[in-house]
């Protein structure tokens, strides 16, 4: 999408560098960083200089091609497993990461020699980007068909163009319905604890000129209630085979309110991140991260510096689980790429989300 | 309550200055601030230097005793109805101000001169104090039999000893139960915007030693759908008649989650606080504060300082209710001083809830 008056991917490969927009300085500095290895992509995963399921997974996908790049001698296929598992170790909720870590290693296998491998990866990975981006525009196609001309959409998190290599997911279809020229207005949850809503999806709004306010996620319950919103659609880190999804700490408390009201619950996310294996959310492991991203808060000082300041005693502990599950229930509806389905449908329609 | 090795209230009289602990410094630095004239209590209720229905009565009563103290002259009255209205304009929706305007008024008209009632006042907000003290301590005592040895309570925002003029509300049966003897361990929500959780529930609770961790409002859901909570207890500023009651934004969100999982969800006010002239919560006027709290933290700087720091693009806007409103449905009881009430109760207790 647009940002800085150019467009950008949120992560790409150049001669065997990965770049990636560095989310956590947004929206108050925009800066390119540039990872030399698969540990730098790695640690960016787990540091959340890249998040978002998509975005996620492409840098695995990058990451790959960058360990196959950087193998040397007999072991060079023992190498490439242990790029495999250090990156896959770094989110354990995210499934689209596993996909792209898996179709790699797919690309590795098929190869018919060390040569061969490193000729195809760097293609293979931009062709996991590229597909990934795809994916994400249909799903705002599909999306936009819920939106009519003056919607106010209540979102959680990001699952915008940031969180994807391109489009997003939950916010693809606000682009879409924008560009067809229909009114939407934006209530972004700001989501804490890391506030991805107030300092990424309004940073994305901004760019694409779509009208929207932040609220504290105290609010969306008062909003709800009060009638001033029309539907609700979400991103998702994973999709379990039964319709429960795992998505940003807090969606739960949105989906319950939105059934509550009888506001529609839409969760828009890539059929890669449809986890077939997983029978209910039940099987999601559910990451606990560290208490200093509640007890501290990072934004724009008055000089213009980014600066992280506590806002809680020095006696107090804090605990952070960063996901949590909505069941299938309160889902009204799956947007994929391939369409929008009922959660209890995702299991009958397997073959046709699982196929590429 | 105990805090900096002492007791302090909140706000009390000193030779006609009044003084009250700084709340928007805390919990980093610990500040005695004296205010000279009515004018500065308002203003200290407007910027929320103090908060809390039963903190902001008593500040309220106070300021009126500095009204009369500084009225001169023939229209001696006409200042202190001036002084009334502007203490009552600070909060629209505290109803605890609005009966301590009333009971200092009633004091001054039934004086027999400007005399007489320059001599009454000073005692007469004392007396506020004191009995809005002692009913935070009834309130503590007949809550805590809610409290099992071992219980998680989950409460929202602060209504605790910091909000009122002792003891506090929703956090007094918790103070009574650890004095008790019971073990008790409580999930303080951070309360976005204004933090009020993560600043000053849990510097309460480092204060009294009461085992507790921080979470974001948004994990509340989690912890109540994964069985780690006992029992909610919040605060309101203001009940109606039926029962509903408006409480800091998020209340809402909270309550209908502790009914979706069968929690029981416990309201605790002051008499005081129950508004018998209004019928329901739709009556209840929902008060909207200025952006910049959501767009903007507070909290200590690595070098010890207070310090603000923007989280959102600067093209951005915010929306900010402060208050939402939960219907009586969802309220398992509403713990006053005068015992535990059914919301539904309400109404058929006035004469006992109106009672002095």
């Amino acid at each position: 999408m647009q940002t800085q008056g150019k467009h950008y991917r949120t992560v790409w490969m150049e001669g065997g560098v990965v770049r990636m927009i560095n989310q956590p300085l947004l929206p108050h500095q925009f800066e390119i960083v540039s990872l030399a290895d698969y540990h730098a992509c790695a640690q960016a995963i787990s540091c959340m200089v890249v998040r978002g399921a998509p975005a996620i997974g492409a840098t695995g996908a990058y990451g790959m091609a960058q360990a196959v790049l950087a193998a040397r001698g007999d072991t060079w296929l023992d190498q490439v497993n242990d790029a495999a598992k250090e990156l896959a170790a770094t989110r354990p909720t995210a499934r689209d990461l596993f996909n792209a870590i898996e179709r790699m290693r797919t690309v590795v296998a098929g190869a018919g020699s060390f040569e061969e491998a490193r000729r195809l990866v760097v293609e293979a990975a931009d062709d996991y980007a590229d597909s990934s981006a795809a994916a994400c525009e249909r799903i705002g196609t599909y999306g936009a068909e819920l939106i009519r001309d003056g919607f106010r959409v209540l979102t959680h998190c990001n699952a915008g163009w940031l969180a994807c290599v391109d489009w997003g997911t939950a916010l693809s279809p606000v682009y879409k319905a924008a560009r067809q020229g229909k009114k939407v207005f934006v209530y972004a949850d700001e989501t804490r604890p890391r506030l991805q809503g107030a300092q990424l999806t309004a940073y994305e709004l901004c760019g694409e000129k779509i009208p929207h306010a932040i609220i504290a996620d105290n609010a969306a319950g008062y909003y709800i209630a009060s009638g001033q919103i029309d539907v609700v659609i979400v991103g998702t880190d994973r999709t379990a085979r039964n319709g429960d999804v795992a998505n940003k700490i807090g969606t739960y408390e949105k989906a319950v309110l939105a059934q509550r009201h009888g506001i529609p619950f839409y969760v828009a996310a890539p059929s890669t991140s449809i986890d077939f294996d997983c029978e209910s959310g039940a099987g999601i492991p559910i990451e606990h991260r560290h208490q200093d991203e509640v007890l501290y808060v990072t934004g724009r000082d008055e000089e213009g510096g980014i600066r992280r300041i506590r806002i809680a005693p020095d006696g107090s502990q804090a605990f952070n689980p960063a996901f949590d599950v909505t069941p299938s229930e309160l889902v009204t509806g799956i947007i994929t790429e391939k369409g929008i389905f009922k959660p209890g449908d995702i299991a009958a329609n397997e073959f046709q989300l699982r196929a590429v």
